[in-house]
Protein backbone atom coordinates (compact mmCIF):
# COMPACT_ATOMS: atom_id res chain seq x y z
CA UNK A 1 0.00 0.00 0.00
CA UNK A 2 1.36 3.45 -1.34
CA UNK A 3 1.02 5.96 2.22
CA UNK A 4 2.50 8.64 0.04
CA UNK A 5 5.73 10.46 0.62
CA UNK A 6 6.76 10.83 3.93
CA UNK A 7 7.67 14.21 5.14
CA UNK A 8 9.54 16.44 7.63
CA UNK A 9 10.52 19.92 8.69
CA UNK A 10 13.00 20.91 10.44
CA UNK A 11 13.16 23.60 13.43
CA UNK A 12 16.15 25.25 14.57
CA UNK A 13 16.02 26.90 18.10
CA UNK A 14 18.57 29.22 18.99
CA UNK A 15 19.28 33.27 19.10
CA UNK A 16 22.89 32.28 18.53
CA UNK A 17 22.24 30.74 15.40
CA UNK A 18 20.53 34.05 14.12
CA UNK A 19 22.97 36.14 15.55
CA UNK A 20 25.81 34.17 13.80
CA UNK A 21 27.76 33.20 16.61
CA UNK A 22 26.74 30.02 15.92
CA UNK A 23 27.11 28.46 12.66
CA UNK A 24 24.61 26.08 12.04
CA UNK A 25 26.13 22.64 11.29
CA UNK A 26 22.39 20.93 11.58
CA UNK A 27 20.24 21.45 8.41
CA UNK A 28 22.84 20.05 6.28
CA UNK A 29 23.42 17.00 8.24
CA UNK A 30 19.73 16.36 8.88
CA UNK A 31 18.63 17.68 5.41
CA UNK A 32 21.04 14.72 3.57
CA UNK A 33 20.45 12.21 6.26
CA UNK A 34 16.52 11.94 5.99
CA UNK A 35 16.88 12.52 1.98
CA UNK A 36 19.26 8.98 2.74
CA UNK A 37 16.50 7.24 4.20
CA UNK A 38 13.57 8.30 2.04
CA UNK A 39 12.23 11.18 4.13
CA UNK A 40 11.37 14.50 1.95
CA UNK A 41 12.76 17.63 4.25
CA UNK A 42 9.98 20.01 2.92
CA UNK A 43 10.77 23.23 5.40
CA UNK A 44 13.30 24.39 7.73
CA UNK A 45 12.76 27.21 10.15
CA UNK A 46 15.38 29.14 12.59
CA UNK A 47 13.60 30.69 15.42
CA UNK A 48 15.03 32.37 18.57
CA UNK A 49 14.92 31.65 22.19
CA UNK A 50 11.34 32.99 22.50
CA UNK A 51 8.67 30.59 24.12
CA UNK A 52 5.54 32.20 21.63
CA UNK A 53 7.73 31.58 18.26
CA UNK A 54 8.70 28.31 19.26
CA UNK A 55 5.17 27.09 20.10
CA UNK A 56 3.71 28.78 17.14
CA UNK A 57 6.56 27.33 14.75
CA UNK A 58 5.96 23.28 16.35
CA UNK A 59 2.02 24.04 15.69
CA UNK A 60 2.66 24.54 12.36
CA UNK A 61 5.15 22.80 11.39
CA UNK A 62 3.68 19.60 13.43
CA UNK A 63 0.85 19.49 11.29
CA UNK A 64 1.70 20.25 7.91
CA UNK A 65 4.77 16.88 7.75
CA UNK A 66 4.87 12.92 8.98
CA UNK A 67 7.76 14.17 11.12
CA UNK A 68 8.70 17.91 13.12
CA UNK A 69 12.36 17.65 14.06
CA UNK A 70 13.69 20.44 16.57
CA UNK A 71 17.18 21.20 17.40
CA UNK A 72 19.05 22.86 20.45
CA UNK A 73 17.95 24.27 23.29
CA UNK A 74 17.36 21.16 25.42
CA UNK A 75 20.32 21.97 28.06
CA UNK A 76 20.63 22.82 31.88
CA UNK A 77 20.50 26.92 31.50
CA UNK A 78 17.53 28.98 31.63
CA UNK A 79 17.92 29.79 28.07
CA UNK A 80 16.93 26.52 27.47
CA UNK A 81 13.24 26.20 26.49
CA UNK A 82 12.23 23.93 24.28
CA UNK A 83 10.87 21.30 26.39
CA UNK A 84 8.75 23.68 27.85
CA UNK A 85 7.28 25.02 24.74
CA UNK A 86 6.56 21.57 23.12
CA UNK A 87 4.53 20.66 25.96
CA UNK A 88 2.94 24.18 25.89
CA UNK A 89 2.61 23.04 22.06
CA UNK A 90 0.76 20.07 22.87
CA UNK A 91 -1.13 21.34 26.03
CA UNK A 92 0.21 18.67 28.33
CA UNK A 93 2.08 18.73 32.02
CA UNK A 94 5.79 18.58 31.82
CA UNK A 95 7.75 17.25 34.52
CA UNK A 96 11.04 15.33 35.71
CA UNK A 97 10.32 11.62 33.91
CA UNK A 98 12.43 9.35 35.99
CA UNK A 99 13.31 7.29 33.13
CA UNK A 100 15.49 10.32 32.13
CA UNK A 101 16.65 10.49 35.72
CA UNK A 102 18.26 6.75 35.47
CA UNK A 103 20.15 7.35 31.81
CA UNK A 104 21.28 10.15 33.22
CA UNK A 105 22.85 8.86 36.65
CA UNK A 106 24.89 6.69 33.98
CA UNK A 107 27.06 10.25 34.16
CA UNK A 108 26.43 11.95 36.94
CA UNK A 109 26.97 10.55 40.28
CA UNK A 110 23.14 11.41 42.53
CA UNK A 111 24.32 14.59 44.52
CA UNK A 112 25.93 16.19 41.25
CA UNK A 113 21.65 16.06 39.49
CA UNK A 114 21.21 19.48 41.12
CA UNK A 115 18.46 21.49 39.90
CA UNK A 116 19.93 22.44 37.02
CA UNK A 117 20.57 19.27 35.44
CA UNK A 118 17.74 17.94 36.71
CA UNK A 119 15.77 20.59 34.09
CA UNK A 120 17.44 18.17 31.20
CA UNK A 121 15.25 15.61 32.37
CA UNK A 122 12.19 17.05 31.87
CA UNK A 123 10.38 15.54 29.54
CA UNK A 124 6.32 16.36 28.06
CA UNK A 125 3.88 13.94 29.10
CA UNK A 126 3.44 10.78 26.76
CA UNK A 127 6.85 11.14 25.27
CA UNK A 128 9.29 8.59 24.51
CA UNK A 129 12.90 9.24 25.26
CA UNK A 130 16.07 9.10 22.77
CA UNK A 131 18.51 7.99 23.92
CA UNK A 132 22.35 10.09 24.56
CA UNK A 133 25.69 7.98 24.49
CA UNK A 134 27.48 11.21 25.07
CA UNK A 135 26.41 13.23 27.57
CA UNK A 136 23.53 11.10 28.41
CA UNK A 137 20.81 13.76 28.99
CA UNK A 138 17.78 12.42 26.20
CA UNK A 139 16.38 14.19 23.49
CA UNK A 140 12.60 13.01 23.09
CA UNK A 141 9.59 11.88 20.80
CA UNK A 142 6.09 13.01 21.39
CA UNK A 143 3.52 12.44 18.90
CA UNK A 144 5.62 13.65 15.50
CA UNK A 145 7.54 15.64 17.04
CA UNK A 146 11.39 14.31 17.73
CA UNK A 147 13.60 17.19 20.07
CA UNK A 148 16.82 16.67 19.85
CA UNK A 149 20.04 18.40 21.18
CA UNK A 150 21.80 21.26 19.51
CA UNK A 151 25.94 20.31 19.78
CA UNK A 152 25.98 18.49 16.50
CA UNK A 153 28.06 15.34 17.88
CA UNK A 154 25.26 14.80 20.11
CA UNK A 155 22.21 15.61 18.03
CA UNK A 156 23.63 13.23 15.23
CA UNK A 157 23.77 10.22 17.65
CA UNK A 158 20.30 11.13 18.47
CA UNK A 159 19.79 10.85 14.88
CA UNK A 160 20.97 7.87 14.70
CA UNK A 161 19.30 6.46 17.58
CA UNK A 162 15.56 7.50 16.17
CA UNK A 163 15.74 7.06 12.47
CA UNK A 164 14.93 3.07 12.78
CA UNK A 165 11.64 4.21 14.80
CA UNK A 166 10.53 6.47 11.81
CA UNK A 167 8.67 5.51 8.87
CA UNK A 168 10.33 6.06 5.30
CA UNK A 169 9.35 6.35 2.45
CA UNK A 170 10.82 5.30 -1.16
CA UNK A 171 14.71 6.69 -1.41
CA UNK A 172 14.84 9.23 -3.92
CA UNK A 173 16.66 8.43 -6.73
CA UNK A 174 19.45 11.16 -7.69
CA UNK A 175 21.26 11.38 -11.10
CA UNK A 176 23.80 14.19 -11.26
CA UNK A 177 25.13 15.30 -14.60
CA UNK A 178 27.98 17.51 -15.12
CA UNK A 179 27.25 20.35 -17.90
CA UNK A 180 31.08 20.39 -18.78
CA UNK A 181 31.49 24.04 -19.33
CA UNK A 182 28.21 24.72 -21.07
CA UNK A 183 26.96 28.22 -19.11
CA UNK A 184 23.34 27.81 -17.94
CA UNK A 185 22.40 30.71 -19.70
CA UNK A 186 22.90 28.01 -23.25
CA UNK A 187 21.07 25.16 -21.73
CA UNK A 188 18.37 26.88 -19.85
CA UNK A 189 15.82 26.49 -22.59
CA UNK A 190 16.52 22.94 -23.94
CA UNK A 191 16.37 22.02 -19.98
CA UNK A 192 13.23 23.73 -19.13
CA UNK A 193 11.73 21.81 -22.44
CA UNK A 194 13.05 18.10 -21.01
CA UNK A 195 11.78 19.33 -17.67
CA UNK A 196 8.01 19.90 -19.52
CA UNK A 197 8.28 16.56 -21.06
CA UNK A 198 9.48 14.32 -18.08
CA UNK A 199 6.35 14.37 -14.91
CA UNK A 200 7.73 12.47 -11.76
CA UNK A 201 10.86 13.59 -11.96
CA UNK A 202 12.31 17.40 -10.83
CA UNK A 203 15.20 18.91 -12.32
CA UNK A 204 17.82 21.64 -11.07
CA UNK A 205 20.55 23.24 -12.22
CA UNK A 206 22.95 24.42 -9.85
CA UNK A 207 25.36 26.95 -10.61
CA UNK A 208 29.25 27.13 -8.34
CA UNK A 209 31.49 30.39 -8.79
CA UNK A 210 35.01 29.97 -7.61
CA UNK A 211 38.23 31.01 -8.62
CA UNK A 212 38.04 29.31 -12.18
CA UNK A 213 34.55 30.77 -12.79
CA UNK A 214 30.93 29.26 -13.11
CA UNK A 215 30.47 25.44 -12.86
CA UNK A 216 26.88 24.07 -13.38
CA UNK A 217 25.87 20.75 -12.48
CA UNK A 218 22.14 19.27 -13.46
CA UNK A 219 20.21 16.72 -10.89
CA UNK A 220 17.41 14.82 -12.35
CA UNK A 221 15.56 13.70 -8.73
CA UNK A 222 12.43 10.97 -8.68
CA UNK A 223 11.44 8.08 -7.06
CA UNK A 224 11.10 5.58 -9.91
CA UNK A 225 14.40 4.38 -11.87
CA UNK A 226 12.98 4.59 -15.36
CA UNK A 227 11.55 7.84 -15.22
CA UNK A 228 15.13 9.31 -13.71
CA UNK A 229 17.38 7.21 -16.39
CA UNK A 230 15.18 8.75 -19.20
CA UNK A 231 14.98 12.42 -18.09
CA UNK A 232 18.70 12.05 -17.49
CA UNK A 233 19.09 10.42 -20.52
CA UNK A 234 17.49 13.07 -22.30
CA UNK A 235 19.66 15.89 -20.19
CA UNK A 236 22.75 14.35 -21.27
CA UNK A 237 21.47 14.26 -25.16
CA UNK A 238 20.73 18.34 -24.62
CA UNK A 239 23.81 18.68 -23.50
CA UNK A 240 25.71 16.81 -26.44
CA UNK A 241 24.21 18.59 -29.02
CA UNK A 242 24.90 21.79 -27.38
CA UNK A 243 29.05 21.00 -27.19
CA UNK A 244 28.54 19.82 -30.60
CA UNK A 245 26.97 22.91 -31.50
CA UNK A 246 29.95 24.90 -30.00
CA UNK A 247 32.92 23.06 -31.04
CA UNK A 248 34.75 24.08 -33.72
CA UNK A 249 33.89 23.17 -37.17
CA UNK B 1 14.14 59.85 17.81
CA UNK B 2 14.12 55.74 19.01
CA UNK B 3 12.46 54.09 15.94
CA UNK B 4 12.85 50.60 17.87
CA UNK B 5 15.09 47.53 16.68
CA UNK B 6 15.39 46.72 13.28
CA UNK B 7 14.48 43.53 12.48
CA UNK B 8 15.13 41.31 9.39
CA UNK B 9 13.61 37.41 8.18
CA UNK B 10 15.77 35.31 5.49
CA UNK B 11 14.18 33.42 3.09
CA UNK B 12 16.06 30.33 1.69
CA UNK B 13 14.68 29.03 -1.01
CA UNK B 14 16.29 25.74 -3.05
CA UNK B 15 15.49 22.22 -2.97
CA UNK B 16 19.05 21.97 -3.25
CA UNK B 17 19.59 22.39 0.38
CA UNK B 18 16.30 20.95 1.52
CA UNK B 19 18.11 17.43 -0.02
CA UNK B 20 21.26 18.12 1.75
CA UNK B 21 23.09 18.38 -1.85
CA UNK B 22 24.15 22.07 -1.57
CA UNK B 23 25.14 22.61 2.21
CA UNK B 24 23.94 26.54 2.71
CA UNK B 25 26.54 28.79 3.63
CA UNK B 26 24.26 31.79 3.45
CA UNK B 27 22.60 31.75 6.59
CA UNK B 28 25.69 31.74 8.79
CA UNK B 29 27.01 34.87 6.45
CA UNK B 30 23.97 37.05 6.40
CA UNK B 31 23.33 36.96 10.21
CA UNK B 32 26.44 37.63 11.25
CA UNK B 33 26.82 40.53 8.69
CA UNK B 34 23.46 42.13 9.82
CA UNK B 35 24.11 41.73 13.48
CA UNK B 36 27.16 43.94 12.43
CA UNK B 37 25.36 46.81 11.26
CA UNK B 38 22.72 46.24 13.50
CA UNK B 39 19.92 44.52 12.24
CA UNK B 40 18.51 41.41 14.10
CA UNK B 41 17.92 38.37 12.26
CA UNK B 42 14.96 37.11 13.89
CA UNK B 43 13.80 34.35 11.89
CA UNK B 44 15.25 32.30 8.89
CA UNK B 45 13.11 29.95 6.42
CA UNK B 46 14.56 27.50 3.60
CA UNK B 47 11.47 26.16 1.13
CA UNK B 48 11.70 24.52 -1.77
CA UNK B 49 11.37 25.89 -5.60
CA UNK B 50 7.16 25.56 -5.46
CA UNK B 51 5.41 28.66 -5.97
CA UNK B 52 2.75 28.56 -3.43
CA UNK B 53 5.38 27.89 -0.59
CA UNK B 54 7.68 30.63 -1.65
CA UNK B 55 4.85 33.22 -2.27
CA UNK B 56 3.22 32.08 1.68
CA UNK B 57 6.48 32.56 2.92
CA UNK B 58 7.49 35.85 1.41
CA UNK B 59 4.17 37.47 2.40
CA UNK B 60 4.46 36.06 6.00
CA UNK B 61 7.80 37.19 6.49
CA UNK B 62 7.79 40.98 5.03
CA UNK B 63 4.91 41.78 6.98
CA UNK B 64 6.42 40.13 10.01
CA UNK B 65 9.94 42.92 9.52
CA UNK B 66 11.94 45.54 8.30
CA UNK B 67 13.18 43.64 6.36
CA UNK B 68 13.07 40.81 4.25
CA UNK B 69 16.36 39.20 2.57
CA UNK B 70 16.11 35.97 -0.40
CA UNK B 71 18.61 33.75 -1.20
CA UNK B 72 18.50 31.63 -3.76
CA UNK B 73 16.09 30.94 -7.22
CA UNK B 74 17.12 33.86 -9.40
CA UNK B 75 19.09 32.38 -12.35
CA UNK B 76 18.18 31.32 -15.96
CA UNK B 77 16.59 27.84 -15.18
CA UNK B 78 13.23 26.82 -15.40
CA UNK B 79 13.47 26.14 -11.55
CA UNK B 80 14.33 29.54 -10.96
CA UNK B 81 10.82 31.04 -10.19
CA UNK B 82 11.68 33.65 -7.22
CA UNK B 83 11.33 36.96 -9.46
CA UNK B 84 7.96 35.50 -10.30
CA UNK B 85 6.85 34.31 -7.04
CA UNK B 86 7.94 38.08 -4.98
CA UNK B 87 5.90 39.66 -8.28
CA UNK B 88 3.00 37.41 -7.22
CA UNK B 89 3.25 38.23 -3.31
CA UNK B 90 3.19 41.68 -4.11
CA UNK B 91 0.28 41.37 -7.07
CA UNK B 92 2.69 43.77 -9.20
CA UNK B 93 3.34 42.46 -12.97
CA UNK B 94 7.06 41.44 -14.32
CA UNK B 95 8.63 42.00 -16.80
CA UNK B 96 11.84 42.45 -18.91
CA UNK B 97 13.81 45.91 -16.95
CA UNK B 98 15.82 47.90 -19.52
CA UNK B 99 17.78 48.55 -16.68
CA UNK B 100 18.86 44.98 -15.64
CA UNK B 101 19.54 44.17 -19.50
CA UNK B 102 21.79 47.40 -19.67
CA UNK B 103 23.93 45.53 -16.75
CA UNK B 104 23.58 42.30 -18.64
CA UNK B 105 25.18 43.93 -21.45
CA UNK B 106 28.58 44.85 -19.88
CA UNK B 107 29.10 41.03 -19.38
CA UNK B 108 27.07 39.31 -22.78
CA UNK B 109 27.37 40.02 -26.67
CA UNK B 110 24.23 40.63 -27.43
CA UNK B 111 23.51 38.00 -30.01
CA UNK B 112 24.33 35.79 -26.36
CA UNK B 113 21.61 37.57 -24.19
CA UNK B 114 19.03 34.64 -25.24
CA UNK B 115 15.64 34.11 -23.58
CA UNK B 116 17.10 32.14 -20.94
CA UNK B 117 19.32 35.10 -19.93
CA UNK B 118 16.87 37.35 -20.21
CA UNK B 119 14.64 35.74 -17.75
CA UNK B 120 17.52 37.14 -15.39
CA UNK B 121 16.66 40.55 -16.43
CA UNK B 122 12.84 40.17 -15.35
CA UNK B 123 11.69 42.33 -12.15
CA UNK B 124 8.63 42.95 -10.14
CA UNK B 125 7.23 46.61 -10.98
CA UNK B 126 8.55 49.10 -9.10
CA UNK B 127 11.80 47.18 -8.29
CA UNK B 128 15.29 48.47 -7.87
CA UNK B 129 18.03 46.89 -8.65
CA UNK B 130 21.33 45.60 -6.89
CA UNK B 131 24.04 45.14 -8.67
CA UNK B 132 26.08 42.27 -9.21
CA UNK B 133 29.42 43.35 -9.91
CA UNK B 134 30.44 39.07 -10.41
CA UNK B 135 28.17 37.82 -13.03
CA UNK B 136 26.20 41.21 -13.72
CA UNK B 137 22.56 39.56 -13.69
CA UNK B 138 21.08 42.11 -10.85
CA UNK B 139 19.36 41.24 -7.57
CA UNK B 140 16.39 43.34 -6.81
CA UNK B 141 14.29 45.07 -4.19
CA UNK B 142 10.95 45.91 -4.11
CA UNK B 143 9.73 47.77 -1.05
CA UNK B 144 11.21 45.74 2.17
CA UNK B 145 12.31 42.95 0.43
CA UNK B 146 15.60 42.00 -0.95
CA UNK B 147 16.15 39.76 -3.50
CA UNK B 148 19.73 38.18 -3.54
CA UNK B 149 21.59 35.44 -5.97
CA UNK B 150 21.74 32.02 -3.91
CA UNK B 151 25.77 31.49 -5.08
CA UNK B 152 27.70 32.41 -2.10
CA UNK B 153 30.20 34.90 -3.67
CA UNK B 154 27.36 36.44 -5.75
CA UNK B 155 25.11 36.62 -2.30
CA UNK B 156 27.96 38.37 -0.26
CA UNK B 157 28.60 40.97 -3.33
CA UNK B 158 24.85 42.15 -3.64
CA UNK B 159 24.89 42.49 0.28
CA UNK B 160 27.58 44.54 0.24
CA UNK B 161 25.63 46.48 -2.51
CA UNK B 162 22.47 46.77 -0.85
CA UNK B 163 23.82 47.50 3.14
CA UNK B 164 24.57 51.23 2.79
CA UNK B 165 20.64 51.60 1.86
CA UNK B 166 19.18 49.90 4.72
CA UNK B 167 18.34 51.59 7.93
CA UNK B 168 20.03 50.15 10.88
CA UNK B 169 19.84 50.20 14.88
CA UNK B 170 21.86 50.11 17.74
CA UNK B 171 24.40 47.90 16.96
CA UNK B 172 23.94 45.15 19.62
CA UNK B 173 27.24 44.94 22.39
CA UNK B 174 28.32 41.60 22.80
CA UNK B 175 30.78 39.98 25.84
CA UNK B 176 31.66 36.28 25.53
CA UNK B 177 32.82 34.80 28.88
CA UNK B 178 34.97 31.25 28.73
CA UNK B 179 33.43 29.55 31.59
CA UNK B 180 36.58 27.99 32.13
CA UNK B 181 35.55 24.30 32.02
CA UNK B 182 33.12 24.67 34.70
CA UNK B 183 29.90 22.44 33.28
CA UNK B 184 26.81 24.24 32.14
CA UNK B 185 24.96 22.09 34.74
CA UNK B 186 27.17 23.81 37.71
CA UNK B 187 26.75 27.40 36.54
CA UNK B 188 22.82 26.95 35.49
CA UNK B 189 21.05 28.07 38.33
CA UNK B 190 23.16 31.18 39.26
CA UNK B 191 22.95 32.14 35.42
CA UNK B 192 19.49 32.06 36.04
CA UNK B 193 19.30 34.52 38.74
CA UNK B 194 22.27 36.51 36.84
CA UNK B 195 19.68 36.80 34.26
CA UNK B 196 16.94 37.76 36.39
CA UNK B 197 18.72 40.38 37.55
CA UNK B 198 19.66 42.39 34.89
CA UNK B 199 16.62 43.46 32.36
CA UNK B 200 17.70 44.70 28.93
CA UNK B 201 20.35 41.76 28.30
CA UNK B 202 20.27 38.57 27.04
CA UNK B 203 22.25 35.67 28.10
CA UNK B 204 23.18 32.56 26.20
CA UNK B 205 25.41 29.48 27.15
CA UNK B 206 26.52 27.51 24.18
CA UNK B 207 28.53 24.03 24.84
CA UNK B 208 30.29 22.97 22.07
CA UNK B 209 31.99 19.20 22.31
CA UNK B 210 35.28 17.70 20.44
CA UNK B 211 37.47 14.94 21.74
CA UNK B 212 38.52 16.71 25.35
CA UNK B 213 34.97 17.33 26.15
CA UNK B 214 32.50 20.07 26.37
CA UNK B 215 33.70 23.51 26.27
CA UNK B 216 30.65 26.46 27.29
CA UNK B 217 30.81 30.04 26.35
CA UNK B 218 28.24 32.13 28.40
CA UNK B 219 27.38 35.09 25.84
CA UNK B 220 25.60 38.27 27.05
CA UNK B 221 24.05 40.73 24.68
CA UNK B 222 22.33 43.65 24.78
CA UNK B 223 22.20 47.27 23.15
CA UNK B 224 23.30 49.61 26.42
CA UNK B 225 27.04 49.24 27.54
CA UNK B 226 26.68 49.53 30.73
CA UNK B 227 24.23 47.25 31.24
CA UNK B 228 26.17 44.94 29.51
CA UNK B 229 28.92 45.56 31.35
CA UNK B 230 27.05 45.03 34.69
CA UNK B 231 25.36 41.87 33.55
CA UNK B 232 28.88 39.96 31.95
CA UNK B 233 30.91 41.20 35.82
CA UNK B 234 27.66 39.47 37.64
CA UNK B 235 28.43 36.26 35.47
CA UNK B 236 32.70 37.03 35.92
CA UNK B 237 31.54 36.90 39.66
CA UNK B 238 29.38 34.05 39.69
CA UNK B 239 31.89 32.22 37.95
CA UNK B 240 35.28 33.08 40.04
CA UNK B 241 33.01 32.04 43.26
CA UNK B 242 31.96 28.23 41.59
CA UNK B 243 35.82 27.56 40.44
CA UNK B 244 36.99 28.88 43.99
CA UNK B 245 34.19 26.69 45.64
CA UNK B 246 35.79 23.75 43.22
CA UNK B 247 39.52 24.47 43.74
CA UNK B 248 41.02 21.89 46.43
CA UNK B 249 41.16 23.14 49.65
Amino acid sequence: MDQGPVTAALLVIGDEILSGRTKDKNIGHIAEYLTDIGIDLREVRVVPDVEAEIVAAVNALRSRHTYLFTTGGIGPTHDDITADCVAKAFGVPIDVDPRAVAMMRERYRPEDLNEARLRMARVPQGADLVENPISKAPGFRIENVIVMAGVPAIMQAMLDAVAPTLRSGARMIVDTIDAGGLPEGLYAAGLGEVAKGHAGVSIGSYPSFDANGFRNQIVVRGRDAGTVTAAAAAVRDLLARLQADRAPA
